[in-house]
């Protein structure tokens, strides 16, 4: 019996995720277990299998089955395994090949030259980089084709059907709203103090408490694990084996405990995704923002509201050492939402988060159409800072040089972060229409609330492209009013303004 | 510029290698970190990479290469890799793809039906399996070629150049020595009395105690890793990821100290591979034989020395828990030098295990040899077992179902283990024509003791056959006399007869 062509284009696809899982294996390990003398080697193994990736995905063979395939598929899930295959092929053979190994040996490089860059807070020796890399996106963003923005080329890579225009009518609508929420905050009458959560906190009992509230989000433990890294984060190496990383900071619980179940919101996604989807491209979240709107809807709409702690805080101080067993709740409720521009985004609060992705977005979109140049960055990117968090840096390293991610020539990627704010709290929005969300929170039972994320979202992997889910579920497009409505109300009444 | 034979063949042995280390990962992680439920998913990933590196093996561009570079290489490496390609490309191809697959698929579902007859004491049920193992393995070595016996041509998959003639020649005598001391040890005055190091060990310290062994040891931590598993190994990823487990047992701390010692000379030996020899088949132990004289080595000569623990009781001390503070020295070393015929061979003491293999290899040899059958084996156990170790089995889970390599086909694998042991006695005079061990020893300084194995056996990889290793280092072939009087002087001293 000879295998249909249908079998053929799994088995191929089944290869290529083995591929994916076995690289996914060897960077958890790279960040968690593995010695350091032994980095170099892995590099080079990864570097084979993701050229494997690259030849299955451009491959005649793929190419035939996409053809052959297409418009024929019956099988929703074939019909869209055919579909993302096809725009893998189009997306990789558009680019020259010659192109595509210069490109990658300028990410390599770059990315080192970042590092030292950042070190030294030395933009130029990193400038000509980053001008090669913008001119490489700039050209693919043209090999894809894109209708308005050339930047919508990229934002294609990471939140498909997500486009300048739609951007355009809702990024500035948020800064304004943001930008004046941040001014009755600094004016506000209540200003929490975090100075009480000050004081050592062990590694363990953080540890500990970490994993009870994993649990009790209904992360499955028996399908993943929670190790120690540098930089956390969730990886998805198949629907059973999802890791969450974190960093034990032993001055500030909030690190890690906001950390992991930041990254929690990440694995649940990826361990409640249908099994059907397994072997394909499709067992995976279908974007950056929707992902990102579940790592945030568990961070903040749960983990930092005032329900969570008027549960969890007596748990809480089962594993808190001794300075917060006399702090009342009233206390330790706004330090944990304590509201306060820095320089550097990834230790952003919840409100200003979003206008550091602004500085970014705005940047990067004018540097791609070719309205601003490399050159000009460290200056916009200061006075940018200063229009909207009210803040400048002193150098570059914490200014236009603090994030890896235009190192690799990932643009178009920031405004992911953004979108996954809005999209998580469209989300609450819906969610508290239909099912408790409350009493949920308060009763610590979160069962419902993970069912029916798992229903609405987790399930379908990329089954449905981001705006896709967020219409079927909300039943309206990308809509600010969500966030800024939570926002307000939630610091009008920390900050009691 | 194109690409030369040459690089072209070590390209394609690169990204078998790549497969390797990355099949090697899965494997660490799923006895080490893997949460249950993702197993299935790895195993199936673990198989697609598999099949990868058999088509590799296989393939029409590494015989195109073969025939090419054959007795034209002149670089030593080169040609060697050449030479391990070939035998690994006849090996494969030899046997019919429909067999081999075959073949595969019954490994499986043996190993599964071995694991319940031996729950379930039930000989009968694993017997057809059995019976059909035994009928692949005579089939291929009929494919593979031997001289005078059929079992050469399985004992060549793990011992190189070893044969049955010369087996023949000094099994019998060790077989004969060992029964013999066993005697004169049974009836000696002095008895030691291993209760004195019962009582509990907590696994912490036994860890802190066994990581500072590995350290002196040399084992390089920067390029590997101590965990905890069920079954203890070493796994050489690469040579510069070469990663040790072990198991702790709080009520008798010699399963770990030892075992950890144990896999850590086999982890010195491929961490110390020649690292030319990187991302070729020739950056592995030569041998099962030479790998398991290496962990034996120190083991025993070493770990089980009464210099070592003169130096190193003090130390040991100082993690022990209360009831070895009193106890003296000349208690200690006789007890962690028990010998205890027993029925089990991974719990066999220095002197018995031999006795094991000897029971082990004549029952294998007469199978594929035709001169039993499978139905015969339980009884002729039995027999065997009373001979040689003075002990029957009750049932067949204790007796001939005890060990799991027949369920995997790995016929001609249990004589490397009593090689190991000549070998590493062998391996122990020469040293100590050229070096003084037993003040390195006394010392606790191993340097000059790692750096002659690593000289003279380490850095070959499989460079040189295992009989050419021993012949360039004592100027003999097998030689079991030195095992013998090792064993003897050892044991009178200790036994007193």
């Amino acid at each position: 019996m000879s295998k249909t062509t249908e079998q053929k284009f799994m088995d191929l696809l089944k290869e290529q995720s083995a591929y994916g899982e076995a690289i996914g294996l060897m960077a958890w390990d790279m960040r968690t277990k593995a010695p350091r003398k032994g980095i170099e080697g892995r590099s080079e193994v990864i570097g084979v299998m993701s050229q494997k990736v690259h030849e299955i995905q451009t491959s005649d063979e793929m190419r035939g089955y996409i053809d052959k395939l297409k418009n024929k598929a019956q099988d929703p899930i074939l019909k869209r395994a055919v579909e993302e295959a096809e725009e893998t092929y189009d997306k990789t053979a558009k680019i020259p090949a010659n192109e595509y190994r210069a490109y990658v040996t300028l990410q390599t490089q770059a990315e080192s030259m970042w590092g030292e860059a950042k070190s030294n807070n030395d933009f130029e020796s990193f400038r000509p980089y980053l001008e090669k890399l913008v001119e490489y996106n700039r050209k693919f963003a043209d090999y894809w084709g894109y209708g308005d923005h050339r930047y919508d080329a990229l934002l294609n890579n990471y939140e498909p059907g997500v486009t300048v225009e739609v951007l355009d009518k809702v990024f500035p609508k948020v800064r304004k709203a943001l930008t004046d929420l941040l001014k009755q905050i600094k004016e506000a009458p209540n200003q929490p103090d975090p100075t009480v959560l000050q004081g050592h906190f062990s590694k363990e009992r953080q540890a500990e408490f970490s994993e009870v509230i994993l649990e009790r989000m209904g992360y499955d433990f028996e399908a993943g694990r929670l190790d120690e890294t540098v930089h956390p984060f969730a990886i998805g190496l198949n629907t059973n084996d999802v890791r969450v990383t974190t960093k034990y900071d032993e001055k500030d619980f909030r690190t890690a405990v906001f950390g992991t179940i930041h990254e929690g919101g990440h694995a649940l996604y990826e361990q409640n995704i249908d099994p059907k989807l397994a072997f394909t491209p499709l067992a995976d979240g279908t974007s950056m923002g929707i992902h990102e709107s579940q790592s945030l809807f568990w961070e903040n709409f749960i983990a930092r509201s005032e329900g969570f702690w008027r549960n969890h805080y007596e748990l809480f101080k089962n594993y808190a050492p001794g300075h917060f067993q006399n702090l009342s709740l009233e206390k330790f409720y706004p330090a944990v939402n304590e509201v306060k521009p820095s320089l550097i985004r990834i230790e952003a609060d919840e409100l200003t988060y979003c206008l550091h992705i602004m500085v970014r977005y705005e940047l990067e979109k004018a540097l791609i159409a070719g309205e601003i140049e490399v050159k000009d960055l460290p200056e916009l990117w200061n006075q940018k800072m200063e229009d909207y968090l009210g803040t400048t840096p002193e150098n570059d390293s914490e200014g236009v040089l603090q994030d890896i991610h235009w190192s690799g020539g990932d643009f178009g990627y920031f405004p992911s972060y953004a979108l996954g704010y809005m999209y998580a709290a469209q989300l609450n929005s819906k969610m508290r229409e239909e099912i408790d969300v409350d009493r949920s929170i308060e009763e610590g039972d979160f069962h419902k609330i993970k069912e029916w994320l798992t229903e609405n979202v987790h399930q379908y992997g990329k089954m449905k492209k981001p705006l896709q889910i967020l219409n079927d579920i909300t039943g309206e497009g990308l809509n600010p009013d969500h966030l800024i409505d939570y926002l307000t109300n939630k610091y009008k009444k920390i900050y009691q303004f």
